[in-house]
C-alpha cells in the first residue's frame, strides 16, 4: 500500500485551466503543490496564480512553487495531468521525473483511452487514475483563470500496480478526499469507461459546435437548428455508449440539455484551441469514439460529420 | 402558340453573376437583351457590363439597356431570372410588369420547387421553365463577373398555357436555341425534378461547406476529412433521389466528385452569400430536398447535420 497519511505531495503537469484551477484550491487548502509551468513559467514565478472565480470569488496564490522543468520537481505522490490530450505520448518523460516511486497520476482529460496513451509510456510501477472535470472554466492570460461554474470531479481506477479492488477503491477513495478537503465536490466512479462516455454527451456536440460555429453556449441554445441537432449529436452518443455495452441512465442526454440552457454563456476548451491555433483534441473526443462504436456495430453518422468538418478546419487553422 | 419566328425581346431579372453572364452573351450574340438592375445599376449604365472569362476571353457590353424599375422595361418574351432563391415569392409583380403576353419566364436557380414558389404568383398566361447551369462564375464587383469554367444551362418545360407535350417541348427547344445562338451550350431535359436532384448531389456537398469551412473546392478536394464527407454527402443525396422516384445513373456521384477535382478553384455562391451576410439558399438546397425525402421515407441525416449548422450561421451572420 502506497496510500499515505501523511500530507501527500502534489504535482500539477500543465497549469493551464484545468491544472492552474485545481491546483490553486489544493494549495489553498494547506496541500504541498508544485506547479509545472512551460510558456507561463515567468508570469507566474512574478505575479502568482489568479482563478476569478463566481463560485469562490478572486482566489490568488503567491508565491507558487513554479518550475520550467520536471527535471527540478520535487518526487510528487501525486501528479494531476491538466494538459490536453493531443500531447500525451509525450508525456512519459516528464511523468517520469516528477513521480514519487508508486505515484498516483491522475489524468483531467475528455475523451476516450486518453489513459491507454499514457499507460504506454509509463512504468507498470506507476498508478493512473482517469479524472472527469465538470466545470466552465478557462485560461484568460498567462496565469489567471476565469471560473464560471460548477467544479466537481469524477475519478475511477484505470491501471498500475494496485493488488485489488480494495486498494483500487482505497485510491480513487484518496484521491477523492483530496479534492473534498480543498473544497471541491469529487466522486469516486466504478465504470470509468461508462463515465468517460456520459461525459462525451456534453463534449461531443459542445465542443465540435462552438468550435464549428465560433460560439458559445448560450447562442448554440437559442438556435431552433442547433438545438436540434445538439440534441440529435447527444442521442446519437448515448446510442454509441449503448452499442460499446454502457447504457447510460434514461433522460440523461435531456438532463445535460436542461442544465447547459441553465449555464452562463460558456466557450469549451475547443472554442480556445481553435481561436489560438492549437490542435484540437479531435482523436479522444470524436475518432476514437467513433471508431468504438462502429466496432461495436453502430456509425454515429451526425457525430462523425462533425468530425470530418472539424478534421478540416483544425488542419486549415494552423 | 407563342414561339416566336422573328427575334425575340429577352428581360433579364437578376444582373447578378448568372444573369449578367447569360445577358451578355445574348446581347453579344445580337438578340434585344434588357437589364434589370438594383444596387449595381449606376454601375452598369457608367460602365457597362463586363465578364472577365476564362472560356471567352474579356468581354465588355455597353451600352447596356439597363433598368432600375422593371415598369420601365419593354414587354418581354422572354425573362431570365438570375436572382437568389429566397427572394422567389416577391417576384410576381416585377415579372408581371416585364412580361409579355404569354411570355415564357425561365427560372435559372438551384433547390428543389423553386417553380413552385414562383408559379404561386404569376398568372396562368405565363409559361416558367426551369433551368440550371452547370457554370462557376462570381460577381467580382457591381458590373463585374468572373466566369471561370463551364457555363452549360439545362432546360425543362415547368408550367403554364402549354397545350401539350408537343409545346411544351417546342419551348424549350426555343429557349436551348437562344443560348446555343450565343455560344452557350444548352440541353433539353425531359424530366426537371429529376434534373434537379442532380444539381443537388452537388451544392448539397460543396455549396454548404464552402460557406460552414470558409473556403472553396481546392482546399475541400484537399484535405482527407472534408473528401469522405463530400463522399458521403453526395450519396446521402443520391438515395435520397431514388427514395423520391428519381434514379440516377450508376456512377453519377464519381463522376462529378472527379470533375470537381480538375476544376479551378472554385467558391460556390454560398461562400460569397455568407461573405456578403445575404440570405443563405438553405430553403431550396436543403429544407426542401430534406423533407421531400424524409417523406420518402429516407432521412439525409448528413445532410440535414450540416443544414443544421448552416441554419446557424445564417442567422448569426445577419
Amino acid at each position: 500500500m502506497s496510500v499515505h497519511s501523511e500530507q501527500p505531495r502534489i504535482g500539477i503537469i500543465g497549469t493551464g485551466a484545468i491544472g492552474g484551477f485545481y491546483g490553486l484550491m489544493l494549495a489553498r487548502a494547506g496541500f504541498d503543490v508544485h506547479f509545472l509551468l512551460r510558456s507561463e513559467f515567468d508570469a507566474v514565478v512574478s505575479n502568482g496564480l489568479q482563478v476569478s472565480s463566481a463560485v469562490h470569488g478572486d482566489l490568488h496564490l503567491k508565491p507558487v512553487k513554479a518550475y520550467s522543468s520536471a527535471a527540478d520537481m520535487p518526487a510528487c505522490d501525486w501528479l494531476l495531468v491538466g494538459t490536453k490530450s493531443t500531447g500525451n505520448a509525450a508525456l512519459g518523460p516528464i511523468i517520469r521525473q516528477a513521480a514519487a516511486p508508486g505515484a498516483k497520476v491522475l489524468l483531467l482529460q475528455n475523451g476516450l483511452a486518453v489513459e491507454d496513451e499514457l499507460r504506454a509510456v509509463l512504468p507498470d510501477s506507476l498508478h493512473i487514475v482517469g479524472g472527469l472535470c465538470f466545470i466552465c472554466v478557462h485560461r484568460v492570460a498567462p496565469g489567471k483563470v476565469m471560473h464560471q461554474a460548477f467544479g466537481a470531479v469524477s475519478v475511477g481506477y484505470h491501471s498500475g500496480p494496485a493488488a485489488d479492488d480494495a486498494e483500487r477503491l482505497a485510491i480513487i477513495d484518496a484521491c477523492a478526499q483530496l479534492f473534498r478537503a480543498s473544497e471541491v465536490e469529487a466522486h469516486v466512479m466504478e465504470n470509468l469507461q461508462q463515465a468517460r462516455w456520459r461525459k462525451l454527451v456534453w463534449n461531443v456536440p459542445y465542443n465540435g459546435l462552438a468550435a464549428l460555429l465560433q460560439t458559445g453556449t448560450r447562442a448554440l441554445m437559442a438556435d431552433p437548428d442547433s438545438r436540434e441537432l445538439i440534441k440529435a449529436l447527444m442521442d446519437e452518443v448515448v446510442q454509441g455508449a449503448e452499442a460499446c455495452g454502457h447504457d447510460l441512465p434514461a433522460g440523461f442526454a435531456e438532463q445535460l440539455f436542461s442544465v447547459t440552457e441553465s449555464m452562463p454563456d460558456y466557450k469549451p476548451s475547443m472554442y480556445h484551441d481553435l481561436a489560438e491555433h492549437r490542435p484540437l483534441e479531435l482523436e479522444a473526443i470524436y475518432a476514437r469514439p467513433l471508431a468504438a462504436a462502429l466496432a461495436a456495430g453502430f456509425d454515429m453518422v451526425r457525430v462523425r460529420t462533425l468530425y470530418q468538418a472539424l478534421g478540416f478546419i483544425d488542419r486549415s487553422s494552423r
